[in-house]
């Protein structure tokens, strides 16, 4: 569940999506309203499969979260959702057993089982879209920190005074980097640069516009890749001295374009990173949009060793 | 072992330092000469000691390690220090199992065991003195990752095209907040600024006479400390939110002006942290300059349940 949508997916235990739905998140009716959104998006996606053969349910949504009491803390970007027990409300309205997880720490889950970091102890999962958020394995574990609140990584500021940040502070690698930040640079820019294809979006261009330009080689594009690139690669470069990875995985909408991203992280993290990190290699996540779902999914499917 | 000192301490099992002893390091003298200097420390500090109740030598020197190899990879600062065994050369020396482990990480495993982070599950240690260093105790376990080189705090980017580091890089945390850099600004602004104390000084002027000059009510001093609290206070806020740790702990040669930079760090952490994060109290280490010889004796020492 996120501020825009609502994804619901029926996983089998090998990780595969045998059915998936999805709404507009329900924002302004409420955690009541999204909740009733949940239980019918369930019956949809469900019908096919016995109660017998399900195991529960996993939910992940934007945080904070209080993931082990199972409680929303608080969702900037939903009013109305504080303090909300939405794994006793979601288990009242399922009628099976619920598990909460913070959305970036599921889809690193998810990435960890069946995707990009299957066989790793080590890899950092970088979620890049509106905002930047992720998951970090360590040590062969979910690394997870007082209240389970590690790995906010959007919020590590990597250029003090920089841009402002919905977070009220300024320079966070999410205000320099996410999909909002580069949007809102093209916005500015392509008002400046005549010319470019990004223009006749007028003031709707957004990161996944960017890409499209970028593709078919618009110099404005082409900049923006490559700012968006280095901005990247410094968070990037941030995370391998910090838990030292075996890979940093990106998923998230700003990865649809990782293929023209890539050239560029990879150029910054080989001139900034100390040498032992330089080779540590920047992959795109597997399950693309599916990381979310499957990853709630691993919280209750039976587990094989982890997570 | 550092660039500057090799000190040798006779740490028993409740952590006390019973005998210590320190020379400068004979950098230009290569591995070898160190070896040496440190046989003789050994034979100092160890005289009182049965040789029977030698539980063996902890090592800790600037990385990057390979700890588990017992092989100093490169020291930057120590010219002939690459691809040492020094594990092995040591263990031939002074006839005693010997482990090695980064400086950062094993004052972190002092201050673990013994100093301001008993009890706690969660907590990052940073050293601020020369460089900036550190270690990460993270869900009950020292933080290692591949190969065990997670940790390198100092060498995190908090302001993109900032001042330029040892490392290569710019705007390193080291670069901005270290003893060095902090010693650094301070020779340039004493030149500017008429009438400071620090004038006195001259090209000389260090990190400690900057604290000198603060706590005297010098008002360059003064706007030196506030300056340094705010970049650590950045650095730290990055480490709550990626580490989520319980407390964060300062050690190294500029905590002695922990108590002036203290309301500064504590300012800019509630200012910019997310509000999950803004009560983590920072604080200083307990163990002081004993930080790292009492980490690395708890390498060998008998364990009780950690590290």
């Amino acid at each position: 569940m996120g501020g825009t949508q609502i994804r619901v997916a029926l996983v089998n235990g090998q990780g595969a999506v045998l059915a998936r739905t999805a709404t507009a998140t329900d924002a302004a009716g409420g955690p009541r309203a999204v909740v009733r959104q949940i239980r019918q998006l369930f019956a949809e996606v469900s019908r096919g499969a016995g109660p017998a053969s399900l195991a529960g349910v996993g939910v992940c949504m934007p945080g904070p979260l209080d993931s082990e009491a199972g409680v929303v803390l608080g969702i900037p970007t939903l009013p109305g959702w504080v303090d909300i027990p939405i794994v006793a409300w979601l288990r009242e309205a399922l009628d099976l057993p619920v598990t909460l997880e913070n959305d970036g720490v599921a889809a690193a889950i998810g990435e960890w089982r069946f995707g990009a970091g299957r066989g790793l102890s080590d890899f950092v999962y970088v979620t890049v879209s509106t905002g930047i958020g992720g998951g970090v394995i360590a040590d062969g574990r979910v690394l997870r920190g007082r209240r389970r609140l590690a790995a906010h990584l959007g919020h590590m500021t990597i250029l003090a005074q920089g841009a402002p940040c919905s977070c009220g502070n300024r320079g966070c690698w999410e205000a320099q980097a996410s999909g909002s930040a580069l949007g809102e640079l093209a916005r500015r820019l392509a008002a400046e640069v005549p010319g470019s294809d990004l223009l006749r979006h007028g003031p709707a261009v957004t990161a996944r516009h960017v890409m499209e330009a970028a593709r078919a080689g618009d110099a404005l594009g082409l900049q923006l890749v490559a700012r968006e690139a280095e901005f990247l690669g410094m968070g990037i470069v941030n995370l391998l001295h910090l838990f030292s990875p075996q890979a940093v995985v990106i998923g998230g909408g700003v990865s649809n374009g990782f293929d023209l991203l890539h050239p560029g992280i990879e150029a910054h993290v080989r001139a900034c990173a100390l040498p032992a990190f330089c080779a540590v290699p920047v992959v795109a996540a597997q399950l693309g949009q599916n990381s979310g779902v499957v990853g709630a999914a691993c919280l209750v499917l039976p587990r094989s060793g982890k997570p």
